[in-house]
């Protein structure tokens, strides 16, 4: 039933049909017309009586309307000169919805992303059950700041066992994702006095602007089939952030010569060792090569994540930190945002206690690791490209032969195909004389969409191969 | 099995009976060993088939573990000098294990915590299951910095059909929590020229800060009968930082000619309202007003959070924003953090959309309601006390009377009854001068500890009138 109030100067349309009620229907019309700038300021209103009878409601009902809106501010009432419009600004137009979800790429080779469909799912609803009905009057209250201390707990073990880190869940910081951390841990180190920290080169851009954003200096490092060249650090250097078990781009593991060149680096100048383990439980030839951290302990800040495990979506990481660290960086994420989600804090902590987690793992790497042979194996029919790295990790680095078009030709010609993969020229600090190079994903799709992926990408590439040019 | 070999210097004891295996077991050996300087730096192993012997391992065994030790870095292998241990520095003990968790107190009176063991675990579970299900190889990818546009999109439509929130899912942000929002927002507003953010007096301390720690300076606008004085406002002041619908902490509800006159001030200076309606839902006496936002949508932030419905531990709060703040807003939020965790957006989003979370709503209303009656009711045989505000949130004012001993007495006998709450100085800008007051939060305990609470607090409180003083 559709009612009309033809006022001094608008027709209000009340919807008496609607769902709400006949008096958030009177409501909702006198506030959209106020709004729209239909009923003007300054408007008298009817008298409720008049109005009630006009729309066939009772006289209650419009008082209690306009009591409402009185309250909220969009119409006055003066004793003698009943109710009027009050001075709201008119609604400029809703600006046009939400813009569409950025469309997943058709083949994502995008290098650093697991693959989602393999998230535990069955492991975590019964895990979430377990916490919810457990513990439910302290896990949804106050967190803090520096972790749920069972998850804290649970990874001191857990890296331990796996990783070697040599911590306890006192020293460890959960965060909301590695960039968070990285972040924090830049302030505090600004705050005590560092100015520079070396980066490898080539290393993840994001990363090395996290860097920079805390008003840091990055130096860079160069990376040779040994990995780093830390025997390159001066005690000009504050701190160095490495990846050492699995070198980011180039795959290259720190060799044990240069473990120890960093080792005794950090005991001479006091500098200070950032370890970016981001797939360190991703090895496929053996079993994986343990933390640096576990060399150098009070001298490391130990950092993990969850994203290339379980999804970064979670937005869960771990920094295991030197003992002098831990209350600064606690302040620090304190002052930022209080502290991380504990719901799913307390979900990982039980997956890593109950050996879920490890299982998932296994199961993953297994799956990885046939992907990466998959990929290996297209790539001998495609002339000149050079495979790095060893087995490892959820991506491989293929360097552009001499006599190929330059990288970002190559890219674009992938990005035609619907291929997502990234180019190694933005990952060097000057690309400048550096050859190019792809940086393939071989985790992100889901197992259906695996092949069809590198059957697009060795025909890209091989079009570069055999094609004019 | 416990078998022990004397080296040069060290007894090693190697548990083969360890379920992790014996390989395992003798690394795990070594690295401690070395760790501890039990094992010093340059001290020679013994040769591989010398050990293996010692022990009864296979000599592949052996080399394995010298092999992964070496890689780890913590031995050193040179043709013609075999193995030794390498220049590894001695591990500081352990420091003691993580503190206990913070107590709970016994009687949980703090203010601004909702009852977590409501929490619709039930429904939270479902949702979880159809998100996770139906969704998952979206929902743990890559996150969206403004917020899945899922929850924007119900909270939208959420926020305008019970706070009058006129808004759209490209003009809302969800950050983890309330505080990381407006910590955000506060340094875009610097960003943008704001130098001076009005609050209200009293209000909540930790907000103040989080607007000065952006370099802002506050200003105090005193609150009345009828909520803060905006009629105080200059165009001095670039923002105000207001609690319209009840207010921090008095209670009181910001009145209709006030909501006018911040609507003529915004007009007129372009000031920016900032609204936090941290208990817009919990109305126990009339329908809820709407929020301020609605008569002023493209100067006012408007800020919600489920801190309150749901818990604090879920981090989850949301904005809707004028539109030419939301992409500064997100290009900051994804600055700090990245995006806020995927799965319990989804999950909200799913609550909101199944209108479980407006049942849930209604049951702890409800349930409020109920304690706050009950609250009441025991302060008539309490002399002396006034109760502030109207009936609604998570708390009530109580101002003690002049002849009261001050409130850092009446708070110190509280807690050594085991009851915690909050006092009303900490909350003025300048305490001097103010009437003590508590702050007597009626939501958090369990249903069980409610009327415990209460006759703590009430028999607490009878003593100060009776005792002698």
């Amino acid at each position: 039933m559709r009612k009309t109030w033809s006022g001094s100067r608008v027709d209000l349309h009340i919807d008496l049909d609607a769902s709400k009620g006949r008096r958030s229907a009177l409501e909702a019309a006198l506030r959209d017309a106020i709004r729209q700038g239909r009923l003007a300021t300054g408007t008298l209103l009817p008298s409720t009586r008049g109005l009630a009878t006009e729309l066939g409601l009772s006289r209650g009902t419009v008082t209690a309307a306009y009591d409402q809106l009185t309250e909220e501010g969009y119409l006055t009432t003066r004793p003698g000169s009943g109710t009027r419009v009050a001075d709201v600004p008119p609604n400029t137009p809703d600006s046009p919805s939400a813009a569409p979800m950025q469309a997943r790429p058709r083949h994502d080779l995008r290098p650093g992303l697991p693959d989602v469909s393999a998230f535990p799912s069955r492991a975590w609803l019964a895990a979430t059950r377990r916490v919810v009905a457990d513990a439910r009057s302290v896990a949804l209250g106050a967190g803090d700041p520096q972790g749920r201390i069972e998850l804290r707990a649970a990874l001191a073990d857990y890296l331990g066992r796996t990783r070697g880190v040599v911590t306890s869940p006192d020293r460890i910081v959960i965060t909301s994702g590695y960039y968070q951390g990285l972040s924090l841990l830049s302030g505090v180190l600004v705050r005590h006095g560092a100015g520079t920290v070396a980066v490898e080169d080539p290393s993840h851009d994001v990363f090395r602007s996290v860097v920079q954003r805390a008003r840091l200096a990055t130096t860079p490092i160069p990376v040779d089939a040994h990995g780093a060249r830390v025997d390159a650090l001066t005690d000009a250097v504050d701190a160095v952030l490495l990846t050492p078990s699995h070198q980011y781009p180039t795959g290259v593991p720190l060799h044990p010569g240069r473990r120890q060149a960093v080792s005794a680096w950090t005991r001479t100048t006091g500098g200070l060792i950032i370890e970016d383990d981001y797939d360190g439980e991703y090895r496929y030839d053996r079993q994986p090569v343990g933390a640096l951290q576990g060399i150098a302990p009070d001298r490391t800040v130990y950092c993990g994540t969850a994203s290339k495990t379980l999804g970064p979506a979670l937005r869960l990481a771990w920094m295991a930190l030197p003992p002098h660290l831990v209350k600064p960086v606690v302040d620090a994420r304190q002052q930022a945002d209080l502290y991380t989600e504990s719901l799913s804090q307390l979900v990982l902590a039980d997956l890593i206690t109950t050996h879920a987690y490890d299982r998932h793992i296994r199961a993953t790497r297994l799956r990885y690791r046939r992907r990466r042979e998959l990929l290996l194996a297209r790539l001998p029919g495609v002339t000149g490209l050079t495979a790095h790295g060893v087995p490892a990790g959820l991506h491989t680095l293929l360097t552009l032969p001499a006599d190929w078009p330059p990288e970002d030709e190559v890219l674009s010609l992938c990005a035609r195909q619907g291929l997502a993969l990234r180019g190694l020229s933005e990952l060097h600090l000057d690309p400048r004389g550096r050859p190019g190079g792809l940086l393939v994903g071989f985790a992100a799709p889901p197992e259906h969409a695996y092949r069809p992926a590198l059957d697009a990408l060795s025909g890209t590439l091989r079009q570069l191969v055999t094609g004019p040019r």
